[in-house]
């Protein structure tokens, strides 16, 4: 598989009160089509990721709202798979040009988050998890807690492990000015912030955010410098309760599995990735269920400081959900433009040197779904 | 293009009170199945098209909750335009398999909208249309009136005309027992029902219904009675306001010409088809933007019989959305059902006798977007 990345856009995330839905989409779409030089009329179609405008903005039809501010007059589709909605649209875009129906396409992520209240987001939110999950009254911090304490207990972990997670990824946002939190943290921060749901904490916690990310994709035919050259998405249990084992994400490990033999490589191929981290589990799973870590030893990246910036394989170097903030349909398609920018060397203070192949993983609810990306600028 | 059409589901369409979104889904989709004589183990993939669940049911991540229903672990993803949202979904599926990723694939197009007011429907109906007309107060309803008024003062045509499309969809409804309303109305009927919006009365609308719709489609390699030889998608503004010309359907025009296009044939080679007739003004529109009829003179379709079943050109003979009922996202599946069903010569009391090629047409908004599909039997 080979599928140009011609140009990549993304809005500051946080939270934008002063934008829209839409303008954060038109945003970071203009910013994408600038930098692939191409014009909104040499698009063929527009591929969108979003969860929560029919929940939260009452806005649905989005492509061809997003489309109308565009002036676009093509196709466009939405696609929605709760916080994988990003992943999955850039997906979508992958297949409908290999297909041939299109040469050249744009894929938006985009959420607005911060225009209702918190309750009614963690309600939104829940409407990704399991029916049986919704009804006893969890939330995804308590889902992601009952997979962090199965996995502290089996692998003797501790929450500062978990913290280290959080305390890295900032660091990498505090070079990332378009990043919700472009600061530091410390450890003892991340301990004293205030208890969510043993053993999460605030700071374990990805926030609420405003945002929109965009790429210009295009055929194998057209010449660039980076390219995606493998996509895969898979599936496990929507609800926790019907899964034999908490301690690990079988849809990323089948997505990652089937990534790694569409690309015709391995974990050790991958010089950085960015990783769902909506919580410091999140990430430390993730890095297990792509073969980065055997099992048990994930939390060992942030710790032993393997996936910092200049370590052996850095993670989240635009700050991850944790502090780059996570506006739940953006999310995956701002991986792609992070790896897209490492490779194309234009990450800045960031800049992994010498990166070559990139990886991307997002998932949806607590891992009911899972897509991954690779992209190489070979 | 062939895209096989293996088997097809679809459920009773109607208030289904006893009945969620998932059970309907699921009973869509198992039908669909046994008729491809396929397990859900033979299938690699699933495209979900609903509109609404987000709004109504507080219910996203649609892909893996119905995913996990059918004990399916693959690949499911949500695709969401409007009340273009099931056509939408089987044309990504039909991109999906063209991309050589599946070979086999399963389209559930589901909506349930009768669990709640109907006052909170016509607001989340109001979703997928321009801001403008949703913050003047308009409601789909008045939004069809105006293009009925434009219509009707632009070709002399009277309230008596467009009440012909109901009559003739309910004449069809009454030989399909899955219908919503399967029983035949009078022309006075429709004429004295209670006025909505002038000139739309109750009877010239489509209604409020729950319901499901799925086909099983494969790839070219597959043998198969019937296939999909066209599949394309066109936007127009999403505002009327925005439009110059109220009295067409602009984006029917144009996916509809690139259908043809693809299929290498004209209106002319179309034995039936399922068009969008959310209102009766709506299937008028549709026939005329298809070619069927020049403009101003797709009233004749249902005045002058040739749209009849033993008509010239028989439309709608599931019932179409006005009788047939119109659970949003399930109607772009529901119409590739029908047509199958009547290429495979298996629509009992309303089967088009010889059929050879059909057509489907799905809108989205006020024909902001739409979506054509051309299937064969040759």
């Amino acid at each position: 598989m080979k599928i140009a990345v011609l140009g990549t856009g993304i809005t500051k995330f946080g939270e934008r009160w002063e934008k829209s839905l839409v303008d954060l989409a038109e945003g970071a779409a203009l910013e994408a089509l600038d930098d692939a030089k191409v014009q909104v009329s040499g698009i063929e179609a527009i591929f969108i990721g979003n969860m929560l405008s029919g929940r939260v903005d009452n806005q649905v039809h989005l492509g061809s709202l997003i489309g109308e501010r565009l002036r676009f007059n093509g196709p466009t589709v939405r696609i929605e798979g709760a916080c994988a909605s990003g992943g999955m649209a850039t997906r979508e875009a992958v297949l409908s040009l290999l297909s041939g129906e299109y040469k050249k396409v744009l894929v938006v992520g985009v959420e607005k988050m911060t225009d209702c209240q918190n309750s009614q987001i963690s309600e939104a939110l829940m409407s990704a998890a399991g029916e049986e999950e919704r009804r006893a009254g969890l939330t995804f911090p308590s889902l992601f807690a009952l997979m962090a304490r199965a996995y502290m207990e089996k692998y003797k972990v501790s929450e500062k492990d978990l913290a280290a997670v959080a305390v890295k990824n900032h660091f990498h946002a505090s070079f990332n000015p378009k990043a919700q939190f472009p600061f530091e943290i410390t450890t003892k921060q991340v301990l004293k912030s205030p208890k969510i749901t043993e053993p999460i904490k605030l700071f374990d916690c990805s926030p609420i955010s405003d945002g929109a990310a965009a790429v210009v994709l295009a055929d194998k035919d057209t010449p660039c410098q980076v390219a995606i050259i493998a996509s895969a998405q898979a599936s496990d249990t929507l609800s926790l309760a019907r899964r034999r084992n908490l301690t690990k994400l079988l849809s990323v490990e089948k997505a990652a599995q089937k990534a790694y033999q569409m690309a015709d490589i391995g974990p050790k191929d991958i010089d950085l990735a960015e990783v769902h981290d909506c919580f410091t589990i999140a990430e430390i799973m993730a890095l297990e269920a792509l073969g980065f870590y055997k099992k048990g030893e994930g939390w060992r990246g942030a710790v032993e400081e393997g996936t910092y910036l200049g370590g052996k394989l850095p993670v989240n170097t635009s700050g991850g959900l944790k502090a780059f903030g996570h506006p739940v349909g953006a999310t995956g398609v701002k991986q792609v433009v992070e790896i897209a920018n490492q490779l194309k060397n234009k990450a800045g203070k960031r800049q992994v040197k010498g990166a070559r192949i990139g990886l991307t993983q997002n998932i949806g609810g607590a891992g009911g779904t899972a897509v991954v990306h690779i992209l190489s600028n070979d």
